[in-house]
């Protein structure tokens, strides 16, 4: 079994967690069957790292790990392979898959244009 | 003459400005002779008030923002109305929309998720 892990950054607000909500809510309608969860990099729960132990106690055999940035930053290039090297020695058995950050994707780009232009 | 200003909010690495500049041309492509400007909170150039200055250089009546950020936090609640009542002073004649943040739209959102969810 496969995971999916939607990676954000986090902030001090509850109600940032929202639209990383609706993207889980929405994944889980393309694939019912496989695990997603979200995790953050710091001030949201819950932390990347417990999302991994969750979907390994779940005995997920590889983890697409979904970073919700527009642009790979430091956070991207540094902080989460530095997450990963840590959690691929506690989990020895995972394979992890990091995708293109969202914000690269022509698709998402596309729909983030056509709101630009809305009522402009 | 309204305007666009695509707020992101910046980062060290120069490779980070690439996806905005994705967006301002597929904006470009749907509104051709709408004026469309990056503009960010810091560490990348333009910062929004130079654009700003720009596009009124330009003689716009309406410029509307919208942020490139996939919840609102801290920056687009607090420090964008904070920059834009700056603005508001130096530019009487404009009038400011403070767009929803790009990440709260639901064909975003979809998108996301299909991207989520490709090879997983």
């Amino acid at each position: 079994m496969n995971g999916i892990i939607l990676f954000g950054h986090g902030a001090r607000n509850a109600e940032y967690v929202e639209p990383f909500r609706r993207i889980q809510a929405a994944v889980a309608r393309l694939l019912p069957t496989t695990p997603v969860e979200l995790g953050f990099l710091e001030l949201t729960e819950p932390a990347l790292e417990a999302s991994i132990a969750s979907l390994a106690m779940k005995g997920v055999k590889k983890i697409r790990i979904v970073p919700i940035f527009f642009a790979p930053g430091r956070h991207v290039l540094k902080d989460l392979p530095l997450l990963l090297g840590n959690a691929m020695d506690r989990h020895a058995g995972i394979e992890f898959e990091i995708a293109e950050c969202v914000g690269m994707v022509d698709e998402v780009i596309e729909a983030m244009a056509r709101h630009a232009v809305r009522g402009a």
